[in-house]
């Protein structure tokens, strides 16, 4: 079974085999893990770079984030084992490394904690995590309660793994003083010069457990025996041997010894963590177990208080209550939790790619706008005097430009002004406009409006002759690398994109009475969709490109890579595509790109390499860019969708990505919905077995577009420079809906019904009609009662 | 039981678990492989950089070869499953991963084949595994015995691991047609250049049949099931799914099923290995499983033999029969081996360091002469005409120099006269000084013997105004990078090798007739002897360096890193050390380095970070360079005894080198005594539990030396210019021994004999006494009876 709680503050799994990957995670600025229902887990910690204190079991490759991260006997997780001890018999929680089928099980993925709760050979195991609200350590409770009608012995070992830490050096030991097993790393390196990074890295795992343990292993090897991992031989001793680990593999693997009356229980607290070294291990023990100087609660109980209220921090600016309760559940819980993780985190990257971390920005606009108008202006002041943006943003000193950053992409200055007008929109905070910010390459000042023109007047520049933009190594696309690194390929979408930008833009020039920059910029929006029309229009869809060699492709007579959706969807915002080309991308994105499990990016996946499109060929067809559900431009294909009013499509492309409602949906993707994947296998045609299956991969730009989709879109609660427009465009099976926006400090109230005899939408503020829907002068603090009227079968009228 | 068999061949093992990490490598110029006694294999092949047809479970991290490789559950391997398809019952060969104890077990490491018998549930299991001369492939044997007494219906199932492919592209199929799975992958690269290097990998993975299976698995999840590694699902069906992995983490798994009358057996061969496409497994299966046009054979059972043959090619020019068997068993059949396979190989790295590659073709000298003639012409080339050596040696086009070489070192230049002399001491070679070489940074060629002096005197300039040689960020010792990295510190063992690399460059120069040079160079030894006197002599040995703050360390009143073997060795090759220095240095050494395990390269094992030494005191207590019994340094000790007639002292340590004699000591190092490893783990003072285990890893400097330490010093059948000098240094428990020496296409037939009466060393050649023990003009293909009698009680003597 899998359901929302009564609460929904949590999603519920009763059997560790059906969606053996189905997962929670938490964060704070400086940790996130990722735990797998069955209790292998992925955690990393900043330092300032992405760090492991429980590692594999081997040397791993420092990299990205892996979708489809695959899991294995001695991956990396969190474990307690249980033995009677009067019959031997053992079983671990939450389901690994044992594998004993529980009586009863139940994993529940929460907004800030994660719990399990598994019965076996009478027994009841409680196991919860939380993390603190700013520092990098888990908070474990462990509670056993003897569930069957007589006294029972007890073993219970809490066994977190850590793994290979280092070839250079590595240990471990129990420091009974602290009541902790403490191991110990050097981070590898080789130039002398690295040793003043790696100085001042927290290389200590610690297990520190509040209760004293009657026995401890830190030697994993020991541990495990020649039982293995299944049946560790170190359980079937009276007590664990109390070994240490020099140069071997450690594990924190404690004992406690317990005798339970029918229905009485122990609990159990303990914290795992990196550390510096045991000072402060000694300082974290006596906060977090001492008294908080909160009446009834140690450090412990209210680090958990602080970071439920941490969390909390990240609603949305809308709540909803619509005939889909999975839709309402997801947007009001999991959907703002998402874009929030996004916003604080910069997805534990210290170099994350500029038009991430616009995006990543654009969403934080509806959680904590002063954020988002930062790192607007920091990702500016990165911006070089010619108008370029930089592949990514450095957010540390010691940052540098990693992996997919060294290939040069052109497509960072068209985020800039979509991205800010979505702050615009949620703050009317126009002033931002005129902030002076520096550049990366140049001393002196410009303001945020002059940046953002460079920005535009660099798009302009990088074209050729036929006013089409160079895609060199990638735009969007990260590895689309060999259309244009000689320099004369260019992009069907970053052309298409960049008449958008130019659109938006001319909008903000607008509104902020920059009148003729507006003119021109919608001057530059129609020459640039002409061009777009004359070199990528293929009869039926736009082309995806044109090679070094002039060869276009993404199109008709493609075998391979026949339609890409991006150059499609922004062709409907941008204005290229007449209603005719609209209607006819749209049926060629149905028939071709959309699959049970949403719009595919490209079709057919490619399934060998084409020299002259780059990397994205030689992909796994139906993964990552290569044809699969890529989230990220299916929800911007929804919000083109929604800009054009086809509601009905829009909803029900947006629904597929939400997994369910149905069971057989839910297992097929493998994931609760508790977040949005960056994809879904794709290739649905080609490999059906496996399309759909999720990604597990949460960091994703899918996020804040999915909200403009719900506020731009579905719910029509968009703002404006003069106040909000109410515009919705629900599904034609929905008869009503309404939410509650919070808007620039006001909230409103909206009930929306569709009456058979209205002919247009109506929008009454407090009970008086607003014309063209548009609510003016928002009050802070005020409440507004609004009442929509949509008319009946809307999409017969268009 | 641990034991060498009748014929030599092997070394047998007859338990998984009392060495669980013992095993045996087999290699070709293009591949090498690590099977350890249970089953798991390390594998590596060369196109041109080290790669992986077999992979961890996760993403592995690139790294040069690791000591003490941990093994887990997932880690890749090679075994066989059977399953009693009337009980059910099963268990793996040879141990892993289901780890069912067996009524018999033998594991036998041989020189060109690795084999397993196996019985359990009354079936015996034998396995073999050969490599061919020259592909990156294995060769497997199965044969599966019913030894009950009823008949039998069995499953049989090879299952071999692929692991995690690629994050990019991975999948996997059966191939009926080639009765082979193929998986396939993509190597991950981001920038499109590297596009042009991985488009020529081989990047599928294939286990070819040649008999066809009953059904097969490529999905490992499918395979494993909830069963888990150690109890796979798939076993308990009649028959396996025939799955296939799509971005999937692929396992090539057959099943064949049969039934066996009692005493009846079935035997079944497999091809494993990398390739690039489905013609070359075709190729490879029609090749090998089909006629190979010599009677009786096929290609499978051809390329057996030719290894067999291959690998014999690497025989040593001595074969001795002393009162030791441990002894004689090594060095006839095992050492000679270790060397050739450093000889051939190069460790399987495209840029080996240059003092290993010297060193390694120093041992080659005693195999395969021009192999090494040519390789010191190689290095040469890479030298620059300032003299100075680069950090590694270069041997592809497309090589890089990478990990350690990255780092500047200032011992280079050392090695080039003290390895030459091995290869003119064995081949009387004096015109390879006069080849002509090029430079690396200049055109103009230059002798031999001008680009050694170019050498020497590189290491005359690169010295401070006491006459001491700068050590910059590293010598012989890797990790000790921040003595020198200012430009100030200079290294005790590197004044003292140099005075040493003068003392023999000296000798090369007298004995082919540039007596001027010889002179100069000696005065030049003579000279530095003196500096390192002054400004290293500690009162009982000699200091390890002086740091770029003008500290000594290795001295007396260091807590940690207080004695360091190397400058003590050498010091006796340079002459540095007087008759009184001599004899305290050698007490320091026994008193402080030496353990049960042999002499550790420094005392005590630094704990913490000393930031003016360096790298090499962060790395764990007892490892690698950090208080370990490194074995190249002790070897290099051990030679240093023979030099100044310290014959028995030098023979217990060279005991200490070779696990054993005692089960106890073999257990204590985990390894099996078919190869020397690079180290066996110190700091036996300071944690006893863990000192003398093996690190697993063969290649080391080590083994030429201690061939070195048998030719120049035990055995003393050196060459010289002229001919071959006799002057044995036998222990003193030795009364007797014998050997066969091969020297320029000679053969010696030495017989030594202890005689009371004896008052000093006589040589008498086919019965007539040689004057000095010297052999002149010894004629090619001749073959010489030597009689050596040796005076009793040597030492007393001396």
């Amino acid at each position: 079974m899998i359901r929302a709680t009564e609460d929904q503050e949590f999603y519920e799994l009763t059997s560790p085999t059906l969606l053996p990957k189905a997962s929670g995670f938490l964060w704070n600025e400086k940790m996130m893990i990722h735990m797998n229902c069955r209790g292998y887990a992925v955690a990393q910690f900043m330092q300032p770079e992405p760090a492991k204190y429980s590692h594999a079991p081997n040397l791993e490759a420092k990299t990205f984030m892996q979708p489809e991260q695959p899991y294995y006997a001695h991956h990396p997780g969190r474990f307690v084992f249980v033995k009677d001890e009067e019959s031997g018999e053992i079983f671990s929680a939450p389901y690994e490394p044992v594998r004993v089928p529980a009586d009863s099980y139940t994993f529940a993925a929460g907004k800030s904690s994660i719990h399990w709760k598994v019965e076996c050979h009478g027994v009841r195991v409680e196991m919860s995590l939380r993390l603190t609200k700013d520092e990098p350590m888990e908070l474990w409770r462990v509670k056993v309660t003897n569930l069957s009608s007589a006294a029972r012995r007890l073993s219970v070992y809490p066994y977190f793994t850590v793994g290979y830490m280092s070839w250079m050096n590595q240990s471990g030991e129990y420091n009974a003083d602290l009541q902790a097993i403490i191991c110990s790393s050097i981070t590898p390196y080789q130039k002398y010069k690295d040793y003043y990074t790696i100085k001042n890295f927290a290389d200590k795992t610690y297990l520190l457990a509040e209760r004293k343990p009657a026995a401890w292993e830190v030697n994993h090897e020991a541990f495990e025996g020649e039982g293995g991992i299944m049946r560790p031989s170190a359980l079937a001793s009276e007590e664990l041997a109390g070994g240490d680990a020099r140069y071997e593999t450690p594990v924190c693997a404690l004992q406690y010894r317990v005798r339970l009356a029918p229905g009485e229980a122990e609990d159990y607290r303990f914290i795992f963590g990196p550390a510096h070294d045991e000072q402060e291990i000694e300082a974290i023990r006596s906060r977090m177990f001492g008294p908080s100087g909160t009446e009834g609660a140690d450090g412990f109980a209210l680090a958990e208080t602080e970071y439920d209220a941490y969390v909390r921090e990240g609603r949305g600016c809308i709540e909803i209550a619509t005939p889909d309760p999975g839709l309402d559940n997801f947007v009001n819980h999991w959907l703002p939790r998402q874009m929030y993780y996004h916003g604080q985190t910069n997805r534990l990257s210290t170099d994350p790619q500029t038009r991430n971390y616009l995006q990543d920005n654009m969403g934080m606009s509806y959680i904590k706008p002063q954020t988002a108008r930062n790192s607007f202006l920091v990702a500016l002041a990165q911006q070089k005097a010619s108008g370029a943006m930089p592949d990514g943003i450095i957010l540390h000193p010691d940052a540098e430009l990693k992996y997919i950053n060294q290939v040069p992409h052109t497509d960072h200055c068209v985020w800039l002004p979509v991205c800010l007008s979505t702050y615009l929109d949620e703050t009317g905070d126009y002033a931002l406009l005129d902030e002076k910010v520096p550049f990366a390459d140049d001393e002196r000042e410009a303001s945020v409006y002059e940046h953002i023109d460079l920005a535009m007047r660099w798009l302009i520049g990088d074209r050729d002759e036929r006013g089409l933009n160079y895609i060199n190594q990638g735009d969007w696309c990260d590895p689309m690398n060999m259309v244009g690194y000689k320099g004369k390929g260019v992009s069907g979408w970053l052309t298409i994109a960049t008449a958008y930008a130019f659109k938006v833009w001319a909008d903000i020039c607008q509104a902020s009475g920059r009148e003729s920059a507006a003119r021109e910029y919608r001057l530059e929006a129609e020459r640039t969709n002409e061009a777009a029309n004359v070199h990528f229009w293929d009869g039926e869809w736009y082309a995806r490109g044109i090679t070094d060699d002039n060869v276009r492709f993404g199109i008709r007579t493609d075998t391979e890579g026949r339609i890409f959706v991006n150059p499609q969807g922004w062709s409907l915002l941008s204005g290229a595509a007449d209603a005719e080309k609209q209607a006819k991308l749209i049926r060629a994105v149905e028939e071709q790109l959309e699959s049970p499990y949403g719009v595919e990016k490209l079709a057919p996946s490619f399934t060998a390499m084409r020299e002259d499109v780059g990397r994205v060929t030689q992909k796994h067809p139906g993964s990552a860019e290569n044809g699969a559900v890529y989230n990220h431009a299916a929800a911007f294909y929804i919000y083109a969708l929604y800009a054009v009013g086809e509601a009905d499509n829009a909803y029900r492309l947006l629904r597929k990505m939400l997994p369910g409602p149905s069971m057989e949906d839910i297992v097929q993707r493998g994931q609760l919905p508790v977040f949005i994947p960056n994809y879904y296998r794709g290739a649905y045609r080609q490999f059906p077995r496996t399309a759909g299956r999720s990604s597990h991969l949460f960091n994703t730009g899918t996020v804040p577009w999915v909200y403009r989709c719900l506020i731009d879109g579905l719910f029509g609660v968009q703002g404006t420079a003069e106040g909000i427009r109410i515009q919705p465009q629900l599904p034609s099976g929905w008869n009503e809906a309404r939410l509650k926006r919070e808007f620039r400090g006001a909230v409103l109230q909206i009930e929306i019904r569709r009456e058979p005899g209205a002919t247009e939408t109506e929008v009454y503020v407090d009970g008086a009609l607003a014309p063209d829907g548009l609510i003016r002068d928002v009050r802070p603090k005020a409440e507004y009662r609004v009442q929509v009227v949509i008319p009946a079968a809307r999409k017969e009228i268009l």
